[in-house]
């Protein structure tokens, strides 16, 4: 048995694109929940709760996402595990920490209110604990996860123009990128399918619809894998 | 505070390259500790114990394998952090999992013993609890990381010949690599740098040694670093 007593929390951060009010631009959000009790009560935090003894971490993780959102990712994967000793005004907390994408409608679900809010990843209130710098990490996990994994495909819907997928890897990346250039590059990708068909609408020519080849995987996560650790 | 009792435990996963006993080809192995109490008291583990409420994690991490083998290892990683519910037959255990790699040197500067033992990685006995799949995702993450950062660095010299580094590889990837295709490969890397030196001995023609700059990072684990998390 450990020397004194350690609380074990879960904490997850979700992202979601959503149009800017202003441009339309899709920009990466997060969504956040009041803290209704001490330490911190009435500030912004991420969701979570405590771990509870009967349930595996991920589980965990999701009830309490739930339980604080509503949301229900299809996706959740393990991102980091916080206990420096003095990050809980009171009293030793390691907190694990898991992170998802969902898609806009999912988000869009998610009943605003006083207690929960979707803010811009670059723009967040002041954050409770080390909850910002949790922020922060996630957002490094998922710039470097688009660079070498069809991640982008959990922001997207089943099929998506090459122009939609562009936007995602820029608001995500935050960056510009030639169309032309980014064209070439995800169609030599072998888990990218054209469907043959087309968006419909009014354009002259309208652009080919493309989905992903879900024998793909999502991202390769190695042995362990967050559905069997959740157990 | 969570539902019923959790306790927090920590182990660590090192590598080292050890000669074969045979062949004197580098293989990859593993310090286990013998158990000395229940559960699966006499069984072989990886080293660890449980987590102190006034350490950090990686605090916690660094001094149970102390305790337990001696090895002080200059660079500590968070793997990942283990809550399966049956993973424990005596209560509920969340194990925070570190890795490390060191040296040969450091490596035989263990004492082996009847309660401490290098294993190689591929041919291990049979582990307590969920280890043997602990260890396996570590194989997977040191495999992944060695082919997009310089981590070979830290089972190597400060200096090496293109040949050692060769074999590093050669047994981490547990493949065999082309000599004149490997060598293009790394001397267009920016973080391989010529000492001008080369190797002493017999040889004709002794082959150059390298290092490496340590200006560039040892692998890139972004804004949430180990150091900092230990304090």
């Amino acid at each position: 048995m450990g020397e004194g007593a350690i609380e074990l929390a879960v904490s997850t951060v979700i992202f979601a694109l959503q149009p800017e009010a202003g441009t339309g631009r899709p920009s990466i959000r997060v969504p956040l929940v009041r803290r209704t009790r001490a330490p911190f009560e009435g500030g912004w935090a991420l969701p979570g709760g405590w771990a509870d003894a009967r349930e595996g971490l991920a589980a965990s993780a999701r009830r309490t996402l739930a339980e604080t959102t509503g949301l229900e990712p299809a996706y959740l994967e393990q991102l980091y595990t916080l206990g420096a000793v003095d990050r809980s005004p009171t009293g030793r907390v390691v907190s694990v920490v898991y992170w998802a994408l969902v898609r806009a409608e999912e988000a869009e679900a998610v009943p605003e209110g006083e207690n929960v809010a979707w803010f811009p990843a670059e723009e967040l209130p002041q954050l409770a604990f080390d909850h910002a710098r949790i922020v922060e990490y996630a957002l490094w996990r998922l710039r470097t996860k688009m660079e070498y994994s069809r991640i982008a495909h959990a922001l997207l819907g089943e099929t998506f123009t090459i122009s939609e997928l562009r936007r995602v890897h820029e608001a995500v990346r935050g960056v510009v990128l030639d169309p032309a250039n980014f064209r070439r590059h995800v169609e030599s990708s072998p888990a990218l399918v054209p469907t043959g068909e087309r968006l419909t609408g009014g354009a002259h020519r309208p652009p080919r619809l493309y989905r992903y080849d879900t024998e793909v995987r999502l991202a390769d996560n190695g042995p362990l894998d967050d559905t069997e650790e959740s157990r």
